[in-house]
């Protein structure tokens, strides 16, 4: 019989919620028209546009004049605001730097490094021990210069949240752009626009429920953004290419049961972690959980064995049916030691034993409880045959 | 009762295969897995992407050292070749030349006019009165400073196609990178890039029975891009951005029945259009099939009705449940006359007459009779108040 299977990566992906399914299926039997012809069949399927942004502003607290890009995923998104901003500020204006953090996603560092390579001068700031970037770090490196700051609003491998108002405040205070990468914080926290300091913001449908493939770009009204992939008329010249009408259809049904579905994060999902997490620091010895001093998302542990290798649990874990990870799936095959864990201070032999576990809104007490028992089988064995952990 | 309703418009796009859904539903339920994931979930849809790549590699004949990415439409493939030929040759290089027709889709004039502002020069060849690029009119503009030579396999508004094959070697014998939009040939014609003469070649699948949110872009083994979207690991450093996994097993089941649907589309498909074409040049006079006497695709049919406005015809025709379109579902809601028609050297009072009619798999005979039923009723009733038509 095979055993029960329990999923902990919602971090990495997570499982297309039914009602998203269900919203999607229209666009994939019925309702194929090009919501840009005029006749009958682009009429019935452009009305649904309307319906699923309604969800799409609500969830994030936009107004009308704002306007929202859905496009394929948040490595879109970002790289539309670090490109878009270069070619508005930077090419042609006069500013010449991009802030960011040491601890963001690839899709930042990359097309950073890109950008770098055009003569963006690119400031790479510390977080701090417990994994966020101090308001003052920010304050004393903002200049004239600086066009944008990114700073992602929760890390994806420790849930660690970053002050998002308040660098967002500064950075309006300052007459910078400030842009963040939302993707790990949408539907676990009240993630919001309503207090017009943030520009852009940039986030992914996958990591809550809706399908891989569609994502969404923010940007605040009366700031200036060109596209990142130049074409027709559609998104109001914002971004080329056919509406995606089941990717839209899943958002605006993924940002509609967010907007309950965040209470149950901030309720039933924290309790099951902060469970999960005592009854870990309570039964295994020598064991840190990253970030914990920190303000975290409700669903994520990320969490150190020490003297065992992350890898090996993992693969433990996997025999068992348990998914978890080492920290980013979009890094993996990489061999590095987090670069996230060492941006917080932890030397290689920590980091090389951290395993990050993230929880969704159907994960059940019993699947915890199961997880533990494995855990403690697991960590208990690979201890006894460890020649750093004595 | 509500009329019969046919859908002539499957250039602006398609309804997707029963087949195309049932292979993309595992992934919008169970199978929901990040395949960058080391754990079982993501291993049990990472073997989902080779055998997709199997069918996709097979349709277009490319060779396993060839790179395919898999991305969220046409335009983005556009994009990524011109902005990627641009940094690599251009910006980088001692090249300063992209050569192009004028009969373009959007997202190359667009892109190319963003690109012209970083100083790159765009030539725009004419086409000849049947609407395709003639081989002269490349050779002689070709020169030393050119990087880039972008030809649409066939046009969207005529379905005329250009003689790809020929100016892919003239590319190649000239030593220029050559690219296809073919977006508009695929799955309706046999498009191959087996002469290693085509160094790019993009298309989108909701063109040809996939859903909207997924295309493709084939580049040639040996030849540089860089990413248009910096990123993770994905697509071998090509295109960071989970893995679409619901959009490449679509993708890959629609390249799949494409194989056998190119002889339906050369067979049934072109049989229906062109017995749709002579009972109206047979039952309406003055008449004109724009590109007739070019090889076109088999679906396409454009024809100017004398003396009625294209719009006022659609009108009519939607109101009786028939959908077709004056030209591009990309440039909708735009109030100019077809350039693509206007680059056929026809008079403005002629293109504004022009309709097209487009045809799949999926049309019927008894849809193309009652079609032509009321076209001619429709004409004859436009002409009857027409003041320009005696």
């Amino acid at each position: 019989m095979e055993k029960p299977r329990i999923y902990l990566d919602n971090n990495a992906t997570t499982v297309v919620a039914p009602e998203v399914k269900e919203a999607m299926l229209p666009f994939l039997t019925e309702l194929y028209g090009n919501p840009s012809s005029l006749h009958r069949y682009g009429a019935e399927t452009r009305v649904h546009i309307a319906e699923a942004y309604d969800h799409i502003y609500r969830l994030i607290e936009a107004r009308d004049e704002d306007s929202i890009i859905i496009n394929s995923c948040g490595t879109e998104g970002n790289n539309t605001v670090l490109q878009g901003v270069y070619h508005t500020l930077i090419r042609n204006g006069n500013k010449r730097e991009i802030i960011t953090t040491n601890i963001e996603h690839p899709s930042i560092n990359t097309c950073l490094t890109h950008l770098a390579e055009l003569g963006v001068e690119v400031k790479y700031l510390p977080v701090n021990k417990d994994g966020y970037l101090e308001l003052e770090t920010l304050a004393a490196a903002i200049s004239d210069k600086t066009a944008l700051v990114s700073v992602m609003w929760a890390n994806n491998e420790t849930g660690v949240i970053n002050p998002i108002e308040e660098i967002a405040a500064l950075c309006h205070k300052k007459g910078v752009l400030f842009h963040t990468d939302a993707t790990q914080a949408m539907a676990k926290l009240p993630v919001s626009v309503k207090s017009r300091n943030i520009d852009f913001l940039t986030y992914s449908g996958h990591k809550f429920h809706a399908p891989k493939g569609v994502g969404a770009l923010y940007i605040k009204a009366g700031i200036k953004l060109p596209p990142l992939l130049y074409g027709g008329e559609q998104m109001g010249g914002l971004r080329g290419g056919t509406h995606n009408m089941p990717g839209i259809a899943a958002l605006g049904a993924a940002c509609k049961i967010a907007v309950s579905g965040i209470q149950i994060e901030l309720t039933h999902v924290k309790a099951l972690r902060d469970r999960f997490e005592t009854d870990i620091l309570e039964s295994i010895p020598d064991v840190i959980i990253n970030g914990k001093g920190a303000p975290r998302t409700p669903n994520t542990c990320n969490i150190i064995f020490k003297g065992v290798e992350g890898e090996a649990v993992l693969w433990d874990l996997n025999e068992e049916g348990i998914a978890a990870s080492t920290g980013s799936a979009c890094a993996s095959g990489d061999e590095r030691a987090s670069y996230v864990l060492s941006a917080m201070k932890l030397p290689p032999e920590l980091t090389h034993s951290a395993i990050r576990f993230s929880l969704s809104r159907y994960t059940t007490a019993q699947e915890i409880e199961r997880a533990l028992d494995v855990i403690r089988k697991t960590v208990r064995r690979l201890r006894s045959i460890s020649t750093s952990y004595k």
